[in-house]
């Protein structure tokens, strides 16, 4: 069921908060063993809090669109009294005494809290195999990785334990496991939702956002979360949309299926009246590099403190920690600067174009400890290849949804990657719900 | 004489504006031998300049405050055809092939280039005793150092070679050398005058701005050279104006001259009908300490591909770019990130006051090669010193102007330094003359 399906169920009285949020409990009691999405449900308070809001609905008091809606956030996020591990051993014990801005936010808006999704440990890797609160598995093949590291709350929503959950995205952690579980996630503007009360992880790449069933639900669940006020209104219709379509990068190291799904999707948009232009992109290879370099000297500035306590902390985290000690300076300000030079050249692509279209990840799913995977021959390492195509964004600041756009002869799903100028989503939601409709 | 009695005296035909340049180039020729200001002299450009402005002036075309006006540039500021060294081996054969952003703004309004100062090497440093192009020395006393990195723009005004000059200033190397020969400097906000063209030093830390006789001179120069359109409207009177006297930290470790000196231009603002008001300022080591590390890390960021040719680089820029290059990326993260905290404890700081008032230097200007000087009973190094109460304005990017605030018996200038909030440059100029005034 989708926001969208659940808010007309609950006005036209056919189903109540409490009924809809009992229901998202039964399938979290059901499936959370076996898929370790969750780490926190906080069943009663969430029974609680929808006959609270069922009672408000009686006596004609609507939030709006997310009134009564089950959702869950990631456990980096601070819930007042309800712990926040940040899925880390470090801070097991974390109840924080206030709510993240963006829990705020959304509890103005009406939702009902499940609980805390699951997560890569420290958001600080993609496959969410953690090694403090288990492996999270990917519903469609439980022998696969969900992605992250955001994992859980994509498990959640594709699982139907949520109708949503909040996500962050440094270098792809919304978007990969949206990808990998065929489910909808956005990575918004920089800046857009705000990270008061997030635990940080590289302060000038985090991002906040939703994960949800569809890009309408994406998009009302954005609504409520996002703070800033710059946001362009959306594109009358798709006939507008000027489509990039990459020439270069998007379409080497990526698997058959995939390429094949996206350039259909790309099709479609055409079809549906949008512009396809063909675009060569700058030097993504030289971006993630920046980015990367970026992110490993933030994030160990912020846990070169926690190093004390290193058996602590996992074996992938601990290793990228370490590494991020021993970037100089100089490394990380000519990043810094490369970083510039590239979101200038980016925002000249932008003047020809509204939106770029590329997978969102190269390959589907990887199985659960998969290293390496091959493609057109050749042997490629899964973690980077899984990274390649998001991680570029998260250094200049672009809006980025990623979307189902088929499915693998497997059943995995395939995502596809639409990025747009600063503050325009509303364009990236209007060409996303026309595909979805297509 | 000032700009603005030149510009009187051209409008009334006492004096042309070749006569005025020819008088200017007349006190280079006769002082630069000992005190070395320049490095460049385009004298012959310079008349050519000035007729041809004599001709517009003649036909009624007036560019305006700087209409045939003799200035001078700081040697790493791009001029078009005229050799712009940096102060620097590395540039000593440079010939720019375009000017920089700010030399186009200056010459649109009517000045003559006489030429080009001289600055500590790369303007990295605050001696201005240049291996490469020579000991630049105080008017007042050519045993003395001038101050830098801008020293020979400070030179130049001192000693009447110019009516006004360019200066850069990343860690105080405008208001240093002004404090150190008397005259005025003022380091504008972050972002007001374009560096486009300018040798940068630490991109984070870099503002342009000039040098000139008086705080009038300084405004109508800035005024010229600003390309931003944000500033504030100057306060109608200085009785409006709340200045803020530090109770810690910028009256200890001061030579009791410029105490004193200090506190007089307190009590004398005060006089003229502004409000004092006793502040604690918040941790300006902690301040001063994250300034050097970012300044540390951009500069070797720049330079390290010279490194290679390090015999042609002064052995105290060479240190501080070996320095640099063992800064971690950690450090220089947690110095960006304390930037930022401590920006947020000025701006609250400024929301009591309109201006803070200070000394520009703890001393005045050191001998040539002194590197040591006692302060009650302590013995301290003067570099330190020199930019103590300077560098920190440079992180927060808050305009900081300098201007004379008496002298020692000895006759040597001392520097009060008076800081505002982003854009609010006009309010230190109207204290600043009602201070010259008064």
């Amino acid at each position: 069921m989708t926001i969208l399906d659940a808010g007309k169920a609950l006005r036209s009285r056919q189903i109540s908060c409490l009924e809809l949020t009992t229901r998202c409990l039964d399938h979290i009691a059901k499936l959370n063993p076996r898929l370790n999405a969750f780490i926190t449900v906080t069943a009663e308070t969430a029974r609680g809090r929808a006959e609270e809001l069922d009672r408000e609905l009686a006596r004609g008091r609507d939030r709006g669109p997310l009134h009564g809606i089950p959702i869950a956030h990631k456990d980096l996020i601070a819930t007042k009294g309800v712990r926040t591990t940040s899925g880390s051993k470090l801070f097991e014990t974390n109840v924080p005494d206030h709510d993240a801005q963006v829990v705020q936010r959304l509890n103005d808006s009406g939702v009902v809290m499940l609980g805390k999704t699951g997560l890569h440990e420290l958001a600080y890797g993609i496959t969410s195999d953690n090694p403090h609160f288990g492996t999270i598995r990917n519903p469609r093949n439980p022998a696969h990785i969900p992605g992250g590291s955001s994992g859980g709350s994509a498990v959640a929503v594709a699982a139907d334990m949520a109708l949503m959950a909040t996500g962050t995205d440094t270098g792809g952690s919304i978007r990969i496991p949206a990808s990998y579980c065929g489910v909808v996630g956005i990575k918004p503007t920089y800046g857009l939702v705000s990270v008061s009360g997030v635990q940080p992880l590289g302060f000038s790449l985090d991002h906040i956002g939703p994960l949800a069933a569809t890009v309408s639900d994406a998009r009302v669940s954005l609504d409520a979360m996002a703070s800033g006020s710059k946001r362009q209104a959306a594109p009358a219709s798709v006939r507008e949309i000027r489509v990039g379509v990459p020439q270069n990068y998007y379409f080497t190291q990526v698997a058959s299926d995939v390429r094949e799904a996206v350039q259909a999707a790309a099709k479609r948009a055409e079809g549906l009246g949008a512009r396809l232009i063909p675009v060569r992109v700058p030097d993504i290879d030289a971006l993630n590099a920046a980015s990367l370099v970026i992110l490993l000297s933030e994030a160990a500035a912020l846990y070169e403190p926690y190093l004390d306590r290193q058996s602590e902390i996992g074996i992938d985290v601990r290793a990228l920690l370490y590494q991020g000690r021993l970037v100089p300076a100089t490394d990380y300000v000519n990043a810094q600067r490369l970083r510039k030079v590239l979101a200038q050249e980016f925002r000249s692509l932008f003047r020809t174009i509204d939106c770029l279209l590329t997978p969102a990840t190269p390959i589907t799913a990887p199985r659960i400890g998969q290293r390496e995977v091959e493609i057109d021959g050749e042997t490629l390492d899964t973690r980077l290849l899984t990274t390649r195509f998001a991680r570029g964004f998260n250094a200049l600041g672009f809006p980025a949804l990623s979307m189902p756009c088929g499915e693998t002869p497997e059943g995995m799903p395939i995502g596809l990657q639409m990025v747009a100028r600063p503050f325009e989503e509303s364009l990236l939601f209007t060409l996303g719900e026309a595909l979805e409709g297509g």
